[in-house]
């Protein structure tokens, strides 16, 4: 957080000079600043960009397609999406229905630019991803923390909690499932519990599946509002090329909604970054449309060192967690360690194992750290036994 | 402008509901249905990045530059941004007073978000590029239009209008030096009049000197906040990569101001964009360092551009303008025709050529329309030749 004697900060607008930190960003720095440090921190594994994409992006590049485009994205792009999500979700999109942000992110700012006055609140069922309670609190509404309970079934909604958020000037619920940084995974009846919850109370849905193919259970992907949404439900998707394509670094993402928004959605884009470079998205049709190989291969992946990390840190008989049904983290509380900042400056010091304290994640998860473990089962086996070992010592 | 009978637009925050179209992709949206057009209506030429330039960023890319990188832009990226203010403004500046942007327009979108409250006054001199007066409606901010003058001198800013806009409520002077539309360039006593103001009202001056080397006067550049200023200044400035190397796609640009701020603009970019890719930013880098030549090279083709197209409207005998000093627009009226939405639609059907109408511009602007001379001379002679022949015609 940053203080006010400096007479330029002082003459900040607050929302601004009030935005928090990255808690997750401070371990990195600590870890960077030690060096040689393995880091399960973020949300990215080891895999650079596959070739196949990549090159979609140089041909465009040397083919000279470096003009303004589209605020909305390419036409080719949006016609990708909605096949994408036809096949992914077993019923018809349109490319109306689509826009291409400047990330997943970006998404996440205009969804609440076009759904959050100042003042207004915004329900995060939490532990969660920070950012968009910093997002929310930016454009001067109020991020209202509602924990998720953790016992020995894992995490669960309290949907009475979320229910007794609610008053007159709620505006939106937004919703991360699979979740980051705790790996619940919304079930079918959780998913029309909010959305019934939204009806109720006129509240906008941001719902926030990136991680949908992530997921460790029955089917595809996981449960999702497209599968218990009408047309006419106020319902705002944010996603991202990022997690199913190893494009972390690009920066880029889309919103799904209903086509009315569109020119509303267009002008926030004009507005704030106005578009995404063409040639990016030239790599984006390809990897949806040839990327299906890949994402099989990565979620193979990730469902091995999800069994690795969760043997070996379970053996040490301190760690306290439920394996995740989605998503790439393991979320564990460590007996007798309150002070997870703490614990994670150790574990970079002692293991080289970087890892996000929970205090980054909003209430609920002080008590917690995050592991991402999409990578090499062999590297997260590596990993996790130097934590083990650090663990045990004690 | 958004209707409000659809249940789901009634349902989304006002000043989301508010943003207003671009009038400049009105016309384009015009124009691209008929097909066959020379688009002038664009802040962009018709020269696509120059390879030098694609290289470094095809290079990164198959080096696998694609994982998640620095929120204020990497290092060198900001070292690069350092020397070359350097070089340009000939004082010393260092890599902690730059922040890497997603476009020129995220700079805008930040600076307004770092300085502007909602129900607070922007004070805007215009004709001006719409963006920023959008960006500040969708805050909740209001823009405050203060038209310049149009005389036989050219386009002059009226000082003594400024001083009247100014209350309580106004947080910001936003100036854009060379002017987009106008081509008007602020003089040094010009700059310290503005910045007397804003000492003396404590506001802040967020300057958009994004076509400062496309200046047609004496000396390298165009005159700057930066020769006036001193560190303690409430400065932002905002600048692209758009326009000096042929970047328009790439959504690129940077912020430049007290080092102080440095974690509050952090924590803007995560939580807007979350950074730029870093295989662009490479890109940036050869473009700063060895993109000299190559904007000379531009600058001399625009200037040759300019008084063609000075030349060939002013011979019609109908066209009121002085030639501009600075950018690379052309902003004329036209004796006898008020409604330039229809001027410009005209253009686009019996000259196949494309304007934006001063609408798009703001108070001051109406009856005026902007031709974009960024292109090869000999296109330029023929676009003009032909808007010369509908408005002989007539």
């Amino acid at each position: 957080m940053t203080g006010s004697s400096d007479p330029l900060l002082a003459a900040l607008r607050r929302q601004a000079r009030e935005a928090p930190d990255s808690g997750i960003v401070e371990i990195m720095k600590y870890g960077r600043e030690r060096g040689g440090v393995m880091g399960l921190w973020a949300g990215e594994g080891d895999t650079p960009t596959p070739p196949f994409i990549v090159e979609a992006a140089t041909r465009a590049l040397v083919a000279g397609e470096t003009f303004y485009t589209w605020q909305r994205g390419i036409p080719p792009l949006r016609e990708a999406l909605a096949r994408y999500h036809t096949q992914l979700y077993g019923r018809a999109f349109s490319a109306d229905e689509f826009f291409v942000t400047a990330s997943g992110m970006h998404a996440i700012q205009i969804a609440l630019a076009l759904t959050a006055p100042a003042e207004s609140e915004i329900i995060i069922p939490t532990p969660s991803w920070p950012n968009a309670a910093g997002a929310a609190g930016i454009l001067g509404a109020r991020p209202v923390e509602v924990p998720m309970q953790f016992g020995n079934g894992g995490w669960s909604l309290d949907l009475e909690r979320i229910a007794a958020a609610i008053n007159e000037r709620t505006r939106v619920l937004f919703v991360v499932t699979p979740s980051n940084p705790t790996g619940w995974t919304a079930t079918r009846d959780d998913l029309e519990a909010l959305l019934a919850l939204a009806r109720q109370h006129g509240l906008w849905i941001i719902a926030d599946e990136t991680y949908a193919r992530f997921w460790y259970g029955d089917g595809p992907r996981a449960p999702s509002f497209f599968d218990v949404m009408a047309p006419e439900d106020r319902m705002l998707f944010v996603n991202t090329f990022s997690k199913n394509w190893c494009m972390t670094g690009w920066r880029m993402g889309w919103i799904a909604t209903h086509p009315s928004l569109g020119q509303t959605i267009e002008n926030l884009i004009q507005y704030s970054t106005s578009g995404v470079a063409q040639f990016m998205q030239r790599a984006g049709i390809v990897a949806l449309e040839r990327g299906e190989s890949f994402v099989a291969h990565q979620i193979s992946r990730t469902r091995k060192s999800r069994d690795i990390a969760c043997d070996i840190l379970g053996r040490t008989g301190r760690c306290r967690f439920k394996a995740p049904t989605g998503a790439f983290y393991l979320f564990f509380a460590v007996e007798g360690e309150s002070d997870t900042r703490s614990l994670t400056r150790r574990l970079v010091d002692e293991a080289q194992i970087g890892l996000a304290p929970g205090t980054a994640f909003g209430a609920g998860g002080e008590h917690f750290v995050r592991l991402c473990f999409a990578r090499d089962p062999l590297q997260i086996e590596e990993a996790c036994g130097r934590i083990a070992g650090v663990l045990v010592k004690r």
